[in-house]
């Protein structure tokens, strides 16, 4: 057996798994130190995510399902650690399409560059580095924390802990569907104008945490879509459908991406992929 | 598909699954108010715990592997929640004997209780709840904030969020062997002259926190268990058995009962029981 905190053999081959994380709805908080600036909002974690393998190389590199890519959320990540490596990211759910594949990347990385290269990091130490890398990168400001915990977290305070405050709904193993019908830029969005955004967010944080369950947050999070105006066509007919069939669905922040609870888009005669909520969270594997 | 937030139909049985945990060392903080006392410490979650299914009833009672008993953690996070229920409880690690059986039936109490009374709580109202009435009980000050996170577990502040702040070791999927040789008070221990015990935990949690990795949470718990004066006589032969095998053991607080990393306690010519660190913490199954 290995110790811990010392650095693996080369042959014995460390991967991390990072839920996707799908957000409901959101507020963006900005602030000049990364680790505080994020957002607060709710959501889902997914046994549909990535997973993420390091090699040293000679500089760093990022691979995502076969590609050479730029992920500036690894590069920074990996450059905090002082790690030099190659990143193998793959990824089983969609990238850009509001799955939190960026986030999730680079908290995978930072798990198995500590593990691999004996940094002894603790978790919350290491969920700051990938979240920083993630808003300095512009990718994103919520999943790395919500990844971190899994389930159905409630990001009540921007940043990583101690700040950034989480909750969560407890849930029962429950299946999820979800339809992508293509992606957009998170950047873009969570770098404009955010003021009716971040108060239709705030407003559904308050509505959720008046009554906690996961009905009700897909039901904000319809809301939220609309009045943040994030609602796309495709998005808007799939969730109409649902809910006509009787089931629970909503949008994918930031994608055009649809999530449904239990059989809710199959009922309405889409062809999903089927996960469920992931009950871990982001770990070594 | 049942309604989160609403009752489940009685045929619809929900069970939670909380994982034992293995206390390394502690220090003990006590505070009126029951959700601000607590321990710091650290220590290891596992994949073998207990299992905690409700029926109403025209009391509260608790059924422990079959056996009616006094369980007095249940019974307050039964009557905090507001439920009457009979509480049948199946534990797959040894009770009185370190493992946190006591906090893990009372979380996984409110685990169950809020999803089956359609109660609408958080994860961190339903930890808070567990924790109080550990506390009050007077059988546990850290179990159930550990359990709620899984993995390695470090408690750096006592109480439950947000003053009770937690982090991690982040590691591997890890085989935990244990032998337990008898059960003991934790009553007795922490309601007692707690000074020395206290001195020992807070230097042992510093010199972790230096450097966080498993194999020296476990040498810690080692001179831990010496400095405290509770240290048993089997657990020490066992110890140094491990020890001279090569492996990594540690004793558990508080109970007559040994852990060790990987093979540890087979390679000494012992027949333990084998399980993992838990990845997950207390859920809903």
């Amino acid at each position: 057996m290995t110790a811990e905190g010392e650095r693996e053999s080369p042959t014995d081959r460390v991967r991390a798994f990072v839920p996707g994380h799908v957000t409901g709805f959101f507020s963006v908080h900005r602030h000049h130190d990364p680790e505080k600036a994020g957002s607060r909002g709710a959501g889902l974690s997914l046994t549909d995510g990535v997973t993420v393998a390091l090699e040293p190389a000679d500089s760093i590199e990022v691979v995502l399902d076969g590609d050479p890519v730029e992920m500036e959320s690894v590069v920074r990540t990996l450059d905090s650690l002082g790690v030099e490596a190659r990143a193998t990211v793959k990824s089983s759910v969609p990238v850009s399409a509001g799955f939190g594949v960026s986030g999730g990347a680079a908290l995978g990385t930072a798990l198995v560059a500590n593990q691999q290269f004996g940094l002894a990091h603790t978790e919350t130490e290491l969920v700051g580095i990938a979240h920083a890398a993630e808003v300095e990168a512009g990718t994103g400001l919520g999943d790395v924390v919500a990844q971190t915990h899994g389930g159905v977290p409630l990001r009540l305070d921007p940043g990583v802990p101690p700040e950034g405050r989480l909750d969560s709904i407890p849930v029962r193993p429950t299946r999820i569907e979800y339809v992508s019908f293509g992606g957009r830029s998170t950047g873009k969005i969570i770098g404009g104008d955010i003021v009716t955004l971040t108060a239709a967010g705030e407003h559904a944080l308050g509505a959720l945490r008046e009554r906690p369950t996961l009905t009700r947050l897909l039901a904000l999070s319809r809301t939220f879509a609309r009045e943040a105006d994030l609602l796309t066509s495709a998005a808007e007919t799939a969730i109409d459908a649902v809910d006509e069939a009787g089931g629970e669905a909503a949008m994918a922040m930031l994608g055009d991406t649809v999530v449904a609870l239990g059989e809710g888009l199959s009922m309405a005669g889409y062809d999903p992929v089927v996960c469920e909520v992931d009950p871990a969270g982001a770990r070594l594997v």
